[in-house]
């Protein structure tokens, strides 16, 4: 059975649950910035998963920030598997915008964020789920 | 024809040469740090692979940070594409130690490093090459 780190969880908000893993968007205003977390037990590798479950994965990352960085006018797709504080395989695919308060450093490591407001937690969500999502 | 980044080429060694990319060693000796280049020309998002390549590419690139965490006893893959500073596609992948300088947090942005030794430079290479590379 499938349990979520609670710092994940307590981290970002659900927006769609895939056969596969969980959609989830960071709780912050500062960046576009998703989680895709596989639903499988004892995960910390992305060697963990077949390759077929890797491909899907990783193809929807890409096909995703493909989507929003195009629809939101955005400047750069970053993916990354760290892992190295929340244990649990977790996938970040973040759309960076060079007028994004990190760039052109990364966002993980960054400190001073903001919450989600209501509007923008929508409208986030909107533009996820039009990617063709079932 | 592909043409190398010059900071790409500045700051790693090239350690194989396959046919659809190149295998590179940043030169630091802080982190077991590899950067993976794609040979097509124009690339600088993942999604401008198609998707046959980008398995490859991903799939080599997890088996590869699997094979050297094992062999090396270390701790965490991290893996990561980047591109905010360098456009050019290049695929991360540090194979992480808990006794490195900048764990748990991300490589990308840490500043002071050394450049690699001969011995460590050869020594990473034969890890490299031990991962059954034709």
């Amino acid at each position: 059975m499938f349990i979520l780190d609670p710092r994940l969880e307590n981290d970002s908000l659900l927006i769609n649950e895939q056969v596969n893993f969980q959609i989830r968007l960071m709780n912050v205003t500062e960046f576009f910035w998703i989680i895709l977390i596989p639903k499988k037990t004892n995960l910390t590798e992305l060697s963990d998963l077949n390759v077929n479950e890797r491909n899907q994965l990783l193809n929807f990352a890409i096909d995703l920030g493909d989507h929003i960085k195009f629809t939101e006018n955005l400047d750069k797709i970053n993916i990354g598997m760290l892992g190295n504080v929340v244990s649990q395989l977790h996938l970040h695919v973040v759309i960076r915008s060079q007028n994004d308060p990190a760039w052109p450093g990364p966002v993980w490591g960054w400190k001073t964020i903001n919450k989600l407001d209501k509007e923008t937690l929508e409208y986030r969500s909107k533009v996820i789920q039009s990617f063709s999502i079932n």
